[in-house]
C-alpha cells in the first residue's frame, strides 16, 4: 500500500501514513491531539481541518457549509489521505469561533441594519426663543409651541409635570432650551414633548422583549442605534406557571393579575439595575420602551384580565395596546418615558411574532418562508411577502431551560453544546464563558438529545437504555438519567443529568412545533420540501446546531443552507421599533397582514402532535437525512432495546 | 284747598287728603303702615306702591323702570295726591321679589339659553355589538372601536383603568354596553371614552369659578342643562394673601405652591361635599369639570410657578392649558372625568374674563359694551362684537366682603342693602336669608356706602363725621365708625360696624375701577358717556343697586337702563363651556380676539385712580346725576365738614 508524506501545520510536523487513511489517524502518528468530542463520527465539527495543499477526500461534509468547503476545511474524523498533503489544524478557539459566527450572522447584538435618520421616533435638538417683553408678553407655552411648529411639530402635547417647571427652564437656559421630542405615537396622530433642559440631552431607550419564560432587554443609544448593554432573567412569574394558560388560570384568582403584574415588573427592574451596571446609564435617562411579548405577557404586563384568551371563542382585550407613559405602568424609567406594547395578532400570536415577523424579513422575501419562533408558546408562520398565515403550538418551556431538572438559560455556565462518544458513552461539552457547568440550556438541550439518540444512549421514544456499560446512565431519582457531569466537574458540586422526565418535555415540545408547522403547510396546500427557507428566533441560546434539531425532528429536514437561526426576533423586532417609525409601522402593517389559523379548532393538530412524538418522527421518510444515518449506523438503537 | 278720597287696597281703607299731599301722608292718614327706611328720600324703592285708578303725579321715579311705570307703580314717598285715587299697597315681600327680579334677570341659577343638542360636550349611549365567535375572532378593543366608529367617533382614547375592566362589561352587558364619551377636548382632536358600563349613565358635571376670593361650584345635569345644586366658599387660600400679588410671592417661598394648591383643593372638596349634600348626587358622578378664574388662581390650581405673572414683563406659564384629568389633578371626583381650565388671555386677564365675555353677551353685541368683572382683580373689558379691549386693576377683595372687618360673602345673615335715615341716621337693611344680621356683603356695603355718604355720615373723602348727634358714629378700637347693628340686634352678640380702614378699602376698590375703564375709555378715544351699555359681572352680590354704585362712583354716571347686573359671569361662561362645545370654542375665540393693555406699564393708571379716591369722584362734573342730588341737598356733607 502507498504511503503519503502529510505536513501538520502550524506546528509543521509531518509523518507518512498509507493511503485511506483519517487525517485524525495522522495526526495521532504525528504525535499531535485534536478534539473528537462525538468520537470521530462526523457529527460535532470540531476536528475541522484546512486542507492547505495535496490530495484529501471528504467522506463527509456534515457541519461544513460551502464557504467552508471553499476555504478548504474537512473534518479530520472524515477525511482520507489519498496522496502527501499539507495541512492546518486550527487552534481549538478558531473553530469555535468559526461555529459561532456560522450561527449568529444575523444576532442582535450588532444594530440591525440601522442607521440614524430622518425617521428616528426620538428627536433631540435645541430651540431659540425670542425672550418676552412688554411688547411680546405670550405666554411661555405659545412660545415654545411657535419654535415647534417651525420645526413641524404641531400641535405638541406637554404633560403637566413639565408645565410644573419649564418656564424656569426657559430662562436657565436664556430661552435656548434643549428639548427631547417623541414625534410620533401608535394612536396618537400628533408628537409630544417628553423633556426639556437647559443642557443636551443623551436619550436612551429599551427594546423589552416579555417571554412566558425569558424577559429580555437592550439598552439602546437612541441617537446612534448602538446597544450600549444587553440583559436576561428568567420572567419571575414562572414561579405561578410555567405556561401562559396556567398564568392566565393564576390572574384570575383573587390579586393573581396584580401579583403577576408585579413579579414581571421586578424581573423588569432586576434587567434595568443589570443595564444600569453594565452601561453606567441610569434609568432616569431611558425616554422610551417598546415590549414585544406574546398576548397574555402584554396583558399581564399591562395588567389587563387574560381570562377570555383561554375561554374559547379565545378573544384578547386587545391587541394594539396604545401608548402609556412609564408613571401609569409603574415603570422606574423616566416618568414621561412612552411605553409603546407592539401590536400582535391574536390571543396566541402575538407582539413577539409581529416583531419578529419584521426582523426576520419574512415580510419583505419573495422565498417561500418558514418562520419558527421557538419560545414557551411556539409560533409559526409560513408565507411570504405576498401572504402570510400563522399559528401557535404550545411548546412549553423546555427550549429556555426550564422544566428540565438541570436546565438552565443561555448564559455563563450553561452547556451549550454537547457531543457524546459513541463507544464510551462519555460526554464532551461547551460550557458558556468556559467555566464549569452549571446546567444546561436550550441549544445544549437539542444537543444533547440529539448524541444520546444517535449513539443510542436512548431509543427513538427517547427511553434510556439502562443495560448499557456505562456509569452515565442509571435509575436515578426521577427515574432513569443520563449524567452529563459528575458533582467535582460542575461548579455546584451535584450531578448533572438529564432524566427521562426532561426528556419526555423536550420530545413534547418539539413534537408540538414539528405538528404546528406541518399543519400549517397542509392548510394551505404547500410541501415542507418547497420550503426554500427557515427562519428560527428564539432565546434558547445562539448556537443551534441544525443538524441536531433536524435528528431529534424539531426542524424539518431541508438543507442546512435553508437555515438562518436568527436569535431573539422579538427583542430584535423590538429593537428595531424602538429606533424608526417606519419600522414600528411595518410592525403594525404584518400584524394587520397575519392571518391567524386557531389549531385548538383543528382535530389534525392533535394527531400530528402524537405522529411527532418519536426521533425524529414516527414516520421517518420524512428526515430522509436521519433516515440515512440510521440506516448506516444499522438502526442500533432500535436493535439494542 | 279741594280733598281727594284715596281708597288703599287690599285693605279697602279709605281716607280724604288735601290736594298736592304726598302718598305716605295718606297712608298715615289711614292708619296704615308702610316701610320708609330711607327715610322718605326716594332712595330706597321700598315704599312702592300701585296706583290702580285716578290722578297721582309721581315727583321722581327713581328705582322705577319702564316696566313698573307702565304697570303703575309708583314711589308713595314721591307721588301727590292731585285727585281721587285707588292705590295698592303690595305687600313688603311682594316688593322685595320684584326688585330682586329687576336685578337677576340672567342670573345662572337657570340655564343659560341651554338646550342639549348635537353640540353636547359629553354624550351617552348604548352600543350594540356582534358577539365575537371562533369565526369572528376580533379583540374587545377593536370591536368597541369599530362600534363607536359608526356613531363617527374615530379614533376614540381609552384610558388604560377602562382597558383594565371593560372586557367583562362588555360581557356582563351581553355585549350592549352603555358608554360616556367626551365628544372634543380642547387641543385634542379626538373623542375620548370616560366610563363603561352595563347600567345606563346619568352624569354630571361641574362649572367651577376659581376666584381670588370666592370659590363657587355649580353642579350640573349634563343632559337636561339643569343646574341641581350650587355653593361657593372663600378661598382656602385667602390666609395666606388677600390678593394675587400677595398668592404668588407666598408660592414662591418654600413649599408655597404646593400649599396653595393644596389649600385651593380643601375648597373644592368642601364645596363638593355641599354639593353632594344638596343634591344626592356622588361626587363619583361627575365626569367633567370647566374651571374658570384669574389666570394666577389657574396657576396655582394646576401647581404652575406663577412667579413670572408678577415680575416684568408679566409672563404667565400659559393661557391655554391642555385638559387634565382628575386623578392628575388630586380632584375626588370620576377618576377619569375631563377638568378643562378655560383660556384665558394674559397674566391679570384670565379664564374668569373670556368666560364671562362669552356669558356677558358682549362679544355678539353691535352696541358700545362696558364689562366690568367686580372681583378681588377687576377687570374691564371695553368693545363691541368688533373689537375688544381688556385691562385689569386691583381693586382688593372689599366688594367681595373680605378685607372689611364685618365683611362676608353674600349668604345667609349677609345684609345685602342698607338704608340710612336722613335725619335720624338710623339704619334699616335687608338681611339675606331674613333672619339677624352676621355682617355685610358687597352689595350691602356699597348701598352702606352711598347711603352714609348721601346723609353726610361720612364726607366726600370718607372721613367719619364724628360730631354728628347720633350714637350710631364713634371713634372705635379701629378709629371711626359706624354701627350698622347693635349687639342684641346680630346673630353673634357683637355690633355690625362699618370702620374708616373699611371705608379706605372700599374707595381704593371702587377708584380702581373707575381708573381702569376710563383710562380704556381714553386709551381709545371713547367717552363714557358714548357707552350703550354696562354690563356688570361679580360674586359680590346679585342685589346690587345702580343708584348707590353710580353715587360712591363705582359705576359709570349713566341712564339705569343701560346696567345690567349678570351675578358671577365667570360661573356662568364655565357653566356653558361645559354644556356645549360651540360655547367652549367661542371661549377660546374671546380669549384670542380680546387686546390686553397693561396697565402697570401706563402712568395715566395712577392719575386716574388718585382722581378716583373722592366721593363720587375729585371731578364731581364726571357724575352729573350725582352732582345733582349734591346741589338739592345744599352739600350738605362738605358744609358740615
Amino acid at each position: 500500500m502507498a504511503t503519503h508524506k502529510v505536513t501538520f501545520l502550524p506546528a509543521e510536523i509531518s509523518t507518512d501514513v498509507p493511503t485511506g487513511s483519517l487525517v485524525t489517524e495522522a495526526v495521532k502518528t504525528a504525535g499531535l491531539e485534536i478534539s473528537q468530542p462525538c468520537g470521530g463520527q462526523g457529527r460535532c465539527g470540531r476536528c475541522a481541518v484546512m486542507i492547505e495543499s495535496g490530495k484529501v477526500r471528504r467522506r463527509s461534509t456534515i457541519r461544513l457549509n460551502s464557504d467552508d468547503l471553499k476555504a478548504g476545511f474537512a473534518l479530520a474524523c472524515q477525511a482520507l489521505i489519498e496522496g502527501d498533503a499539507v495541512i492546518s489544524i486550527p487552534d481549538q478557539e478558531r473553530i469555535e469561533r468559526r461555529l459561532v459566527t456560522e450561527h449568529t450572522a444575523r444576532a442582535i447584538e450588532l444594530p440591525y441594519a440601522y442607521s440614524p435618520d430622518k425617521l428616528q421616533v426620538i428627536q433631540t435638538f435645541q430651540l431659540t426663543l425670542q425672550p418676552p417683553s412688554l411688547d411680546d408678553s405670550q405666554d411661555d407655552l405659545s412660545r415654545l409651541s411657535d419654535a415647534l411648529r417651525e420645526f413641524g411639530y404641531d400641535p405638541v402635547d406637554v404633560h403637566l409635570s413639565i408645565l410644573q417647571r419649564f418656564g424656569s427652564i426657559l430662562r436657565d437656559s436664556d430661552w435656548k432650551p434643549h428639548i427631547l421630542l417623541e414625534t410620533s405615537r401608535p394612536g396618537a396622530g400628533r408628537a409630544r414633548l417628553i423633556a426639556i433642559d437647559s443642557a443636551p440631552f443623551q436619550p436612551f431607550g429599551v427594546a423589552l422583549d416579555i417571554g412566558t419564560t425569558t424577559v429580555t432587554a437592550y439598552l439602546v443609544d437612541l441617537m446612534s442605534g448602538k446597544v450600549k448593554a444587553s440583559a436576561a432573567e428568567y420572567n419571575g412569574q414562572i414561579a405561578r406557571g410555567e405556561d401562559v394558560i396556567s398564568r392566565i388560570i393564576y390572574a384570575g384568582k383573587g390579586d393573581g393579575l396584580n401579583e403577576l403584574g408585579l413579579l414581571v415588573r421586578e424581573t423588569i427592574q432586576d434587567l434595568l439595575e443589570k443595564l444600569q451596571r453594565r452601561s453606567g446609564v441610569s434609568p432616569e435617562e431611558i425616554y422610551k420602551v417598546t415590549v414585544a411579548g406574546n398576548t397574555t405577557m402584554i396583558h399581564l404586563f399591562l395588567r389587563l384580565p387574560p381570562e377570555t384568551i383561554r375561554l374559547t371563542p379565545y378573544i384578547p382585550a386587545l391587541n394594539q395596546p396604545p401608548c402609556f407613559l412609564a408613571r401609569d405602568l409603574d415603570l422606574p424609567i423616566h416618568p414621561l418615558a412612552s411605553v409603546d406594547c407592539l401590536p400582535g395578532v391574536a390571543s396566541y400570536v402575538g407582539a413577539d411574532i409581529s416583531a419578529g415577523v419584521l426582523a426576520s424579513g419574512l415580510a419583505e422575501s419573495d422565498s417561500l418562508t418558514l418562520f419558527i419562533d421557538v419560545g414557551t408558546n411556539g409560533e409559526i408562520v409560513l408565507g411570504t411577502r405576498e401572504w402570510m398565515l400563522t399559528c401557535a403550538c404550545s411548546a412549553g418551556p423546555a427550549f429556555e431551560g426550564a422544566g428540565v431538572v438541570d436546565g438552565m438559560r443561555a448564559t455563563n455556565g450553561a452547556i451549550e453544546e454537547v457531543w457524546v462518544h459513541s463507544e464510551t458513552y462519555e460526554p464532551t461539552y461547551r460550557v458558556i464563558g468556559g467555566g464549569k457547568p452549571h446546567g444546561i440550556c436550550g441549544s445544549g438541550l437539542i444537543s444533547l438529545l440529539s448524541e444520546l439518540f444517535v449513539t443510542g444512549v436512548i431509543d427513538r421514544s427517547g427511553s434510556v437504555k439502562l443495560d448499557l456499560d456505562t456509569p452515565r446512565v442509571r435509575e436515578g431519582e426521577h427515574g432513569p438519567e443520563y449524567v452529563v457531569a459528575w458533582p467535582n466537574e460542575t461548579d455546584t458540586g451535584q450531578d448533572i443529568v438529564l432524566t427521562k422526565v426532561d426528556i419526555n418535555n423536550l420530545m413534547r415540545a418539539k413534537a408540538a412545533i414539528y405538528a404546528g408547522y406541518s399543519v400549517l403547510a397542509t392548510s394551505v396546500g404547500v410541501d415542507l420540501a418547497d420550503v426554500q427557507q427557515v427562519l428560527v428566533g428564539g432565546a434558547f441560546g445562539k448556537y443551534i446546531n441544525v443538524e441536531n434539531a433536524i435528528k431529534i425532528g424539531l426542524l424539518p429536514d431541508l438543507p442546512w443552507d435553508s437555515f438562518h437561526f436568527l436569535g431573539n426576533t422579538s427583542a430584535l423586532g423590538a429593537y428595531m421599533g424602538l429606533l424608526s417609525s417606519e419600522s414600528r409601522e411595518q410592525i403594525q402593517e404584518i400584524a394587520a397582514r397575519m392571518t391567524y389559523m386557531e389549531l385548538s379548532a383543528d382535530n389534525t393538530f392533535f394527531d400530528a402532535f402524537t405522529a411527532a412524538l418519536f426521533l425524529p418522527h414516527t414516520d421517518i421518510s420524512r428526515f430522509p437525512s436521519v433516515a440515512e444515518i440510521w440506516e448506516q449506523d444499522g438502526g442500533h438503537s432500535d436493535e439494542n432495546k
